[in-house]
């Protein structure tokens, strides 16, 4: 490559999948990059474009000439990949970009597709596909399809629409083929198609094709015209980056960093967080400085802080994870928010008594004092008691606040369980001791 | 529904997706949903028994007679679909089952599917696909679809094989319709085919067809031969579990449990962690009362234990996290772990020092002993950095060891974390006090 051998790249790369090419680009220096991009042909060009990374693609699409984005990858690239790579541009950008486009008609469909919200289906959906008059006859559609299909990779479905554009329903490649050409498409199209509107936020659009198991989706208006398609492949980067939200969530991360991330951007995501774990941690040297009377009479309930904070931790963490997984899925039923509230509490109660069990056995055998077993196993169990409650029900309110209840299992609610936690500990601390 | 309106019921459910009436299904009592279930035409009941979840289903299965589940549902069912539901019975139903299939060829299937793995590329395919031999024209080809074409679905890609069953390639229907039907299957097929082997982990399977935005995929044998295809809709399941196990690993779950699942699934989920956050609790207690004295001295040091442990968790799970998504995108790259943790140290150092200022010139300013207020900055400014390494070395070293990554943005690290914490705390504390 160093050496601008360019047949050589030529026929190496040739051989390589736009993906595998856009991952070696990710390794080059921009000249390289660029030097590299322009012997690409006009197809896998634009496939590349695609699957580089954002931050990528930024700098990148900087040195090339304007016109060759335009001419060469806009015009053979899909029009939601173009979209989405337009409308991370400035505006005037995206006004360049476009009038260099020749085919009007895919100018005319990226802007189309401008017009709507990254995260719904609008957003989503392509304005390739092949569409048929339901009152065709299949000879006609077979000629259209040859027409149409010259800028289409793969078709999943036919979409059968009437005069005024309204989607009607599909008809199946297998369906036409053994058809008689003669046949009328009205007759043979499939009816019952499921299709979402162009202002469906796209977790819904995943969570209907996910159900169904659907290839695509037809898209219509609020009138029922068809007005592009989704495939599975794009609702597939939905999916994935849902289940890593409510990770990252947990994990204390605001939000999406990847580990060749710049160390200003990683700590921006990171910050945030520890500085109410901080916050937290504060706050709850002050609950413990109201009971310093308890700490000078017995220095040893200092000992149990971490078991108590850590404990109450884990233990709300689970049981809001379980909440938010069932919201996620929408297997939460009809259950009525105090029967789950009750099951919760049987599971703590069982996991209470066996961990305090062992807790006051451990402590009873070292030999610590009575007062500091007995407080340190009650308190345990209370703990444990109050962080299955709480981390039961503040998922559920988030969520009928309309906030991500994944925020339930990150930092900002162990931070409280664990203030919580302490002050019942050393409340009932206070109380063996005789203080209260 | 309880009054046994079965005209109505029928009609009703006439209109409904499987996935729909399965869902109503998870909502009756085993007799409600047997008579309901037999009232289904057999393509419906094979698509709701599909959609059950596993638990619901093993429940209603065994209400129903043995010869109308072989008979009626598993010929009707995709073989991928069918192999899954048998292999979850016990070996004397599987024979009695497969030996009341009059499809003597899809019960072939259902067996040789039960050979693989569940989490093999074998053990997600399907045995339904359309293949065409290299030496056909495209009209014996089209005569041959629409014989094969009855029992598949949805045709994405039509495959091509030699003589000996080796997968050569693929033709799409488009290409098909689009040639004269004297042309050569060879000369027109597509030759380059992304494919993957039958004992391929199926997580390996998810990433190729995401990366390279199939909708399906062919499976071959070790010689090459094509065993079956693996459509994008089996592989979301994938793709999903796979993220949901990171999030439980991270929530404190060893298992994939529900909201609606009994008190004692869930205690059994829930509870190893738990004891292992109690022995790291009670080590934490001997960590503390190895340095009694430091608490006699200055009762105010246990003031700062949850800060500390609090502070080394959080930062320990961020570090993590963000390897953990790294090795579960592929998108790790070619950096050595030196030049990553070189990072992570940069971003640690930016941190601590934010925060163990901030620590400082807050206990600085309510007047706290200049002792403790140095040590408690030290101390957290060196946890963080700590807990930074520890939570970038060890998911990168469980993933060498074949152990799952997110593992560490679990309890288990997190109390690891708490207690060299602790220890490192206690330490800088006792030197401060002059106990060293």
């Amino acid at each position: 490559i160093d050496e601008k051998n360019e047949a050589e790249a030529i026929s190496l790369m040739g051989e390589l999948h736009p993906a595998d090419i856009a991952e070696i680009y990710d390794e080059l220096n921009t000249e390289e990059a660029k030097f590299l991009y322009l012997l690409l042909d006009g197809d896998t060009a634009a496939g590349v474009l695609a699957e580089l990374e954002e931050d990528d693609r930024e700098r990148f699409l900087k040195v090339l000439p304007i016109e060759v984005i335009a001419r060469q990858f806009m015009g053979k690239m899909d029009s939601d990949d173009a979209a989405d790579i337009i409308g991370g541009m400035s505006d005037e950008w995206q006004e360049e970009i476009l009038s260099h486009i020749a085919d009007i008609e895919q100018a005319g469909d990226i802007v189309d597709l401008l017009h709507y919200d990254d995260d719904t289906a609008g957003g989503l959906m392509a304005k390739e596909m092949v569409i048929v008059n339901e009152n065709w006859t299949v000879l006609t559609c077979l000629r259209e399809l040859s027409r149409q299909a010259e800028d289409i990779d793969e078709i999943y479905y036919v979409y059968v629409v009437d005069d005024d554009g309204i989607l009607r329903g599909t008809i199946s490649l297998k369906i036409m083929i053994l058809s008689p050409t003669s046949a009328k498409i009205s007759n043979i199209y499939q009816p019952d198609v499921m299709s979402v509107h162009t202002d469906e936020p796209d977790e819904e659009v995943a969570r209907i094709m996910e159900k169904y198991d659907l290839v695509a989706i037809p898209v219509i208006d609020s009138i029922g015209r068809l007005m592009g398609r989704i495939t599975i492949d794009d609702v597939v980067d939905v999916i994935r980056d849902e289940a890593e939200k409510d990770y990252q969530m947990a994990s204390g991360l605001t939000e999406d960093v990847e580990s060749n991330d710049s160390v200003w951007i990683q700590t921006r995501a990171r910050l945030p967080w520890l500085l109410i774990g901080l916050a937290g941690g504060l706050v709850s040297a002050f609950v413990i400085s109201t009971h310093e009377k308890s700490l000078n009479i017995d220095p040893a309930v200092a000992f149990f802080i971490p078991l108590i904070t850590a404990m109450g931790g884990n233990v709300g963490v689970q049981s809001a994870a379980i909440i938010v997984q069932g919201l996620a899925s929408n297997s939460l039923g009809f259950e009525s928010v105090f029967s789950r509230l009750l099951r919760e509490l049987t599971g703590a109660f069982v996991n209470g008594v066996i961990c305090s069990g062992l807790v006051f056995l451990v402590n009873s055998f070292i030999g610590r004092s009575y007062d500091l077993t007995i407080s340190v196993s009650i308190a345990l169990f209370s703990v444990i008691i109050f962080a299955s409650i709480f981390g039961t029900l503040i998922p559920l309110t988030l969520h009928k606040m309309k906030i991500d209840p994944a925020l339930a299992t990150g930092p900002f609610v162990t931070t409280l369980n664990d203030m919580v936690g302490l002050f019942i500990y050393l409340s009932i601390g206070a109380y063996f001791l005789g203080l209260v």
